[in-house]
C-alpha cells in the first residue's frame, strides 16, 4: 500500500455547454497528484453535490487512494439504502477519480491497468435528426461526410415534432401541464422516415440506430421492433422502460432486431437477468449512474460471459471526464460494441483540457497517464450551473396521462 | 377538481430523538389547510432536502392538490433517472402530504379514503435485545409485560456483541476502518439465544421474529433459515441483500420459515417477481423509500393477489408522520400482517402532536381527519439535525472485507 | 368511524333500453344520504336480485357504511363458495354504492378518493358493424364523424351474418336448437372486411379493434391473430375462452397484435397469472362481474406492475351507474388504456340522471360528489325487466356442436 | 334419439336435517319416468332455485332427455358468464337428473352406463371431533367401533374451540361482528391432538385425515403440513384457499403429506393445472358445485391421467341425491380414492327413499335403475328451508380481519 491518501474531495459544478455537469476532483497527500471523475446526473445535479460533500467527503478523506474497490463497497454500504441515481453518481465521481489517480501513479493510461488495448480506437455513433424524412437523410449524410458510419436517426425528437420537446397535440382540455405526444403517430412517422433513409442510402455504407426512449407501451414496442426488422438496424434502443424489462423476453422471441438497453439503469436487478438470459445485445448504461468505472468493468465482464456487447451512454450529460473514462474501458474490453457520442463544444474543450479526439468516426484517448483529461477549475467557474426546466421530462399522452421518459 | 393549489412545499429537518428526520409540509392556497409527509432517509437527509427544495418545489408549486397520482408520475418522471432512495423519499414527502390534505378536505381519516378499516388496530412488534441469551429473554419478558405479543430478538445487534455496533474481532492487521463481525459466530450465537428464549418462554404466549440484516452469504442464509425452523419464527427478515433476491427461491424450496424482505427496496424490480413468484411472505418496505403512500397501496394490492402480507418498516428512522401514514394503510388493507414499531420519545410526541397510540400491543390512529398527526415547526427547530457517523454501516468480515449492511 | 350505517339495501330492476339492469341502492341512517351501485348480470338478473335480497341485505343492514373493504371480504366469505358471476354482482352492487356514499360523505367525486385525476377524460371506443365490408366502413365513418378515434369493427355480429344473431348455416339435420355459425368462414370474412376498411381509411386517423368473442378454437385464434397482424389493430379481444387462457402464451410467442381479454372473468385465477406473465395487454373485466370497484382498483394496480392497461367492459349490459363508477377509475389509474362504450339511450338518461357525457370521443364524469349519477326509482319502474331469450347465446358450430359464447 | 322429452323441471327445497337442500326433479313426456339431481348450494339456496326456475326451465323444457352433454354445454353457455357456484349448481340439478333418467331408460344403475363397477363398494371417511385430544380420541374410537377405518379429526371445529363456531378471542375492541379464531393456536392445538391420537391408536388400524379449511396463511400451511408429516395423515385437506392454489407447488417441494383440495372449486382453472402439474393427490370437489355428473366424470378422467384420486365432498350439504350420484362415480372410476360421508338422518331417509347404505365403513348403492334414490315431494314439504345465519362464515383473525372460510 502506498502512503498516498485522499486529502480533499471537491465537487465541481460547471455547464460549459449549457448542460449541468458534476465532476469530482480528488486531491491527494502527494502534491500535484489529483484525479477527476464524472458524477453527472444533470437533472438532479445539486442533490449529487450534496451527497458527495455531506457524506462521502467526511467518510473518505484521509483514506488511502489505493483501495478503490474497498472504497466503492464502503461508500455503497454507508448509506444503507443504495443503488439509486443520486448516490451512485456521487460514488462514481470518487471512483473514477481514484482510477485516474492510479493511472497517474503507475504512469500509465488507465486502459493499461484494465489489461491494455484490444483495439486502436472506439467506433462512435452520432445523432442525426430532423423534422422530416428528408431532413433526417440530410443530417445522416452530413455525419457520413464527416466519416461516421454509425448514425442514430430520430425524427422530431422522441415522438414529438421538434428537437427540444414533443408534439403539440390537443388534449381533451389541455389543463394538465406537459409536452404531449402520440405513440402511434410516432411509430408510423419513424417507420416512414426509416423507409426513406434506407431507401436513399442503402445498406452498404451506413449503420442506422434508433432510440425509442421508453415512449411506447410494451406491446407497441413489440410491434414496432417487428415492423423495423426489414430496416436492419444496428440496434433499437430503450424499447421498454426499466420497470418493465421482463418484456424483452417477448421481443426476443419474435424479433431479430438487435436490442440495446440500459441508460436508465441504476440497480443490478435491472441488468443482471436481462444479460444472463441473453435478452439484450448491447448494454447501454450511463457509467456514472451505476457507480463508476469499478462496477462498469465488472458489468462488461458479465456481458462478455453471455455474448452481450457494451455501448455506454454518451450524450452531453456525460461529462468529457466521463467520456474519457469510458473510452479507456471501450479500448480494453473484448466485447466492446459501440460508443455513443454527441461531440464536444469549444467551451468543453476549454474547461476540460485533454478531451478525447475523434477522427474518421473513431475516438482516440489522450496518451497521457490516467484518463489524460483534466478540469480547469477557473474556467469551469465561467460556466455556472443553473436549475433548469427539462420540458421533454413532462411527457404526456394525448389524453393527458403523464409518462415517465 | 377543487380550486385548492399547492402554495408552498417546505422541507423540515428535525431530530427529536437523535435520529435525523425529513418531513415535507405542504401549505395550500386554502388558509390553514396543510399536510405533512415523511421523506426520511436518515443516512442522507440533506440530499433528500436538496431534491425537494431544488426540484420538486419549483415543479409542483401552484399545481392542484387534487391529482396525487398525476403528481406522483410527473415527479417520478421528471428526474429521468428514478427509483432511487434520495428521489423516492423526496416524492414520498409530497405524496404523503397530499394524502393528508385530501383526508382533511374530505373531513375523514385517510384510512377511510383507502376503503375503510379492515381491523380495529394494528398489531405491532417490538425489538428485544441483549448481550446474552438471558439478557434477551429479560428484554422479551419486559415487552410481554407491556402487552406485546410479537417481539424481534437480536443478540449483540446484527451479529456483533454490543447494541451499538458489532463484534470486535481481530482482523488480519486491522488497518481497514470499520466494525468487524463474524457471520459464522453470529449464526451460532443467535441459534443458542433462540434455543434459550424459546425454551424459557414456550410457544403459546409470544411470537418471535429475527432480522439477519443481510449479513450472511446466500448459502449461509439458507443454512441459517433451516436451522431456525424448529424455533417457529413469526418471520425471518432480510436473509439476503437486495441485489441477491433470486436466492429466495432456494430458501423457499427447503424451508417453511416465513420470510420477510424489503426494507432496503427502492425499485419495482426488487419486489415484483419476488411477490409474483410467492418467494416471500411479508413485504417490509420502508414506505417513503418507495415513494410514499401511492405506491405502497398499490404494492399492498399486488401482495394480496399472491398471498403476501404487509409488514412496513418502522424503526426510529420512520418519522412519526410516516408511522401514522402507514398505520392508515395497515388498517385498510385486508392482507396486513404486522407493523414494526420502536416507540416514540417524549420529544417526538412534542414535535409531532397527534402521534398514534399503542395499547396492549396494538397501535391506534388518531381519529382526526387526514393522518391525525401534525408537525410543530417551532418545536422541530429545538432538535436540529446533524451529519452523523453510523458505525454499523461500516461492517467488515473478519478478514477486513467491507460488507454492505 | 362515522356513525352512519346502512339503513336499507334495495335492489332495483329496470330496463330503460330493453336490457335488464340490476342496480343496488343503499339508503343510510343519514336522511338523504344514499348511494347506487351496478350489479348487472343481465342474463341472470333475477338470481342476482335474490342474492342481494336474501343474503346481503340481512348480513349488512345496520353495519357502518365506512368499512367498504371489510364488507367486501365479509360478503365474499359469507357464501363459502365464491368468485362466481351471480354472487360477485350482488357484492358489486353493495360495494359500488358504498363508494358512492363515501364520495358524498367526503363531498368529492369518487376519483378524488382514488388518488385524483391522471387525465382529463377517458377515450372511449364504439362498436361499428354491418353485413358487408362496405357497411362496416360506412359505420366506422359515422363514428369518426362524431369525433371518435377508436372503433371496434364486426361484420355480421360475432361470426354470423346478421347483427342480432348468427349465420344461418345448414347443419347436418338442423334438429338441435341454436344459432349456427362457421368459424372458418368468420375468419375469412373478417379479414376481408379489415382489408377493405384499412384500405379505405388508412392508419392515421382511426384505431381499429376487433372482438373474437371466444368463437374460435385455440389454434384458430393463433392463426387469426397472426393473419390480422398487418391490420395493426389497437387490440384483438377475447381470442380465447376463459377456460383456455393458458393458450395466450402461444399467441404471445408469435404475434405482436395487442391482446385484450377478460369480460368473462369472475375469478382471480383467470387474470392473476395472465397478467403476471404479461400475456395480455388490456384487461377487459366487467367491473361488477368481479365484485365491484374494490377489486377493480386492486386489479388495476396489479396490471400496472406488469405493464398491462385497463379497458373495462362497457356495452349496454353495464348500467349507466356501472359506467359512471368505472369512469372514475379510468380517470384515476395511470395505466388506463381505453373505455368501451355503447351510448346511452334517452330513456337511460331519464332513469339515471347525471349520466357521464361524451364529447369528441372522450367521456367526462359529472362533477358532483360520489359518482355524480343517481337513479330515479319512479322512472325506473316505467321500464320493467323481463325474462328474455338471448339468441346469440345458443351458438352452434356447423355440425351442431354447442359452443359457449 | 328417443322421443322422450323434458316435460317439467321442478326445484324442490327441503331441509330434513336442518340443512337447506336443493334438488331438481325432471319429469318427462313418459308417464312415470323422472329423475332427480342435486343442486345444493346451501348458503345461497334461493339463488340457485331462481336460476333453475327463471332460466334453465324455459331454456330446456321440451328438449330431448337424451342429449345430456349437449344440454350441459347449452346451459353453461346460455348465461354468458359461467363457472360460478349458483349457476353450476342449477346446471348440476338438471344434469344429474338426466343421468338418473338415462339409467332408468336403460334399466340399469348409473354406474353401469359409466363403465360398470371397478369395486364392490366405496370406502368412506367420517368426521371425528371434540374439544380436547381425549374427546377426539374417544370420537375416533367410536367410529372405529362402527367399522370405519378412515377418520377425519378436528379439535374445536376449524381452529375454534367449539363445534359450531370458532374460538372466542378478545379482539382489540371486538366491535367488528364475527367469529374470532387464532391460526397459530389452532396449529399448535391440532398438532397436540394428533400426537395424542396417533400415540394412543397407532398406525395399523386407522387412517387419519385433517381439514385445514383454508384458515391459514400460505406459509403457515406450509409449516403446518411439514409439522404434520410424522403423523402420517391419509390426507391433509384444503391447506390453501382457492385463490392461492399456486402455493401447492411450495408444499409439494417440501412435504410428503398427501394433499387434498377442491371442495370450494367452481372453475376449471382452479383444478386443471393443479392436476396437470401433479400438485395434489386427491380432488375434493363438491360435484354439484362444478356442474354435476357430466363434468365430474371428465374430471375423474383428467385426474387418472396424472395419478390423482377422487375424494368428492360429502358432508350434509351434499343432498342424499348428490351422495347417491357420486357413489355411482366412485364405483366406476379406476382412480377412486375415498368418499367423505357424514351419515344420513332418519328424516333424510324418509324424504329420500333409497339412500345408499353403509356397512363396515363401505358405502353401497341401491341396486335399482338410475341412482336408486328418489325424492318424496310430500315428505320434503314437511321440512321447509329457511334463510339461516352461518356463524362460521363470519371468521375473523384476532385483530378483527375478516377471513374467507
Amino acid at each position: 500500500m502506498s502512503n498516498v491518501t485522499i486529502r480533499e474531495i471537491k465537487t465541481i459544478l460547471t455547464a460549459p455547454r449549457g448542460i449541468d455537469l458534476v465532476v469530482v476532483k480528488i486531491e491527494t497527500s502527494e502534491p500535484g497528484l489529483h484525479g477527476v471523475g464524472c458524477a453527472t446526473f444533470t437533472q438532479r445535479f445539486t442533490a449529487v453535490a450534496t451527497a458527495v460533500n455531506d457524506y462521502l467527503k467526511p467518510l473518505l478523506e484521509g483514506r488511502s487512494v489505493d483501495n478503490i474497490e474497498d472504497i466503492w463497497q464502503s461508500a455503497a454500504g454507508n448509506s444503507y439504502w443504495r443503488n439509486g441515481p443520486v448516490l451512485n453518481n456521487a460514488i462514481s465521481g470518487v471512483d473514477q477519480a481514484l482510477w485516474d489517480i492510479k493511472g497517474k501513479m503507475a504512469n500509465m493510461p488507465v486502459y493499461e491497468l484494465l489489461g491494455g488495448k484490444c483495439r486502436e480506437a472506439a467506433a462512435v455513433y452520432r445523432h442525426a435528426g430532423g423534422a422530416s424524412p428528408e431532413e433526417v437523410e440530410e443530417s445522416v449524410r452530413r455525419y457520413m461526410g464527416e466519416g461516421y458510419r454509425y448514425i442514430r436517426c430520430q425524427m422530431g425528437a422522441y415522438g414529438g415534432q421538434t428537437e427540444n420537446g414533443a408534439q403539440t397535440i390537443a388534449s381533451p382540455d389541455g389543463s394538465l401541464p406537459g409536452a404531449y405526444y402520440d405513440p402511434a403517430q410516432y411509430m408510423r412517422d419513424t417507420l416512414r422516415m426509416f423507409d426513406h433513409v434506407r431507401g436513399k442510402l442503402g445498406f452498404d455504407s451506413v449503420e442506422l440506430l434508433h432510440d425509442v426512449h421508453e415512449r411506447l407501451s410494451p406491446v407497441q414496442a413489440l410491434r414496432f421492433a417487428k415492423e423495423l426488422e426489414p430496416i436492419g438496424l444496428f440496434f433499437l434502443e430503450d424499447a421498454l422502460p426499466p420497470e418493465q424489462v421482463e418484456w424483452f423476453a417477448d421481443l426476443r422471441r419474435q424479433v431479430a432486431t438487435p436490442l440495446a438497453m440500459g441508460e436508465l439503469f441504476n440497480h443490478p436487478l435491472e441488468w443482471k437477468n436481462l444479460i444472463a438470459q441473453r435478452l439484450i445485445d448491447y448494454i447501454r448504461v450511463h457509467v456514472s449512474q451505476i457507480g463508476g468505472l469499478t462496477p462498469a468493468k465488472k458489468l462488461a465482464a458479465l456481458c462478455e460471459a453471455f455474448g452481450v456487447r457494451t455501448a455506454w451512454h454518451g450524450p452531453g450529460d456525460t461529462s468529457p471526464v466521463g467520456m474519457a473514462a469510458q473510452l479507456h474501458l471501450d479500448l480494453a474490453v473484448p466485447n466492446f460494441g459501440i460508443q455513443e457520442f454527441s461531440g464536444f463544444s469549444d467551451e468543453e474543450r476549454e474547461v476540460f483540457p485533454g478531451c478525447p479526439e475523434v477522427r474518421n468516426g473513431f475516438m482516440y484517448p489522450n496518451a497521457s497517464p490516467g484518463y489524460g483529461i483534466d478540469l480547469d477549475e477557473a474556467k469551469a467557474k465561467l460556466y455556472p450551473c443553473a436549475l433548469r426546466e427539462h420540458g421533454w421530462l413532462k411527457a404526456r399522452l394525448p389524453d393527458g396521462t403523464a409518462v415517465r421518459a
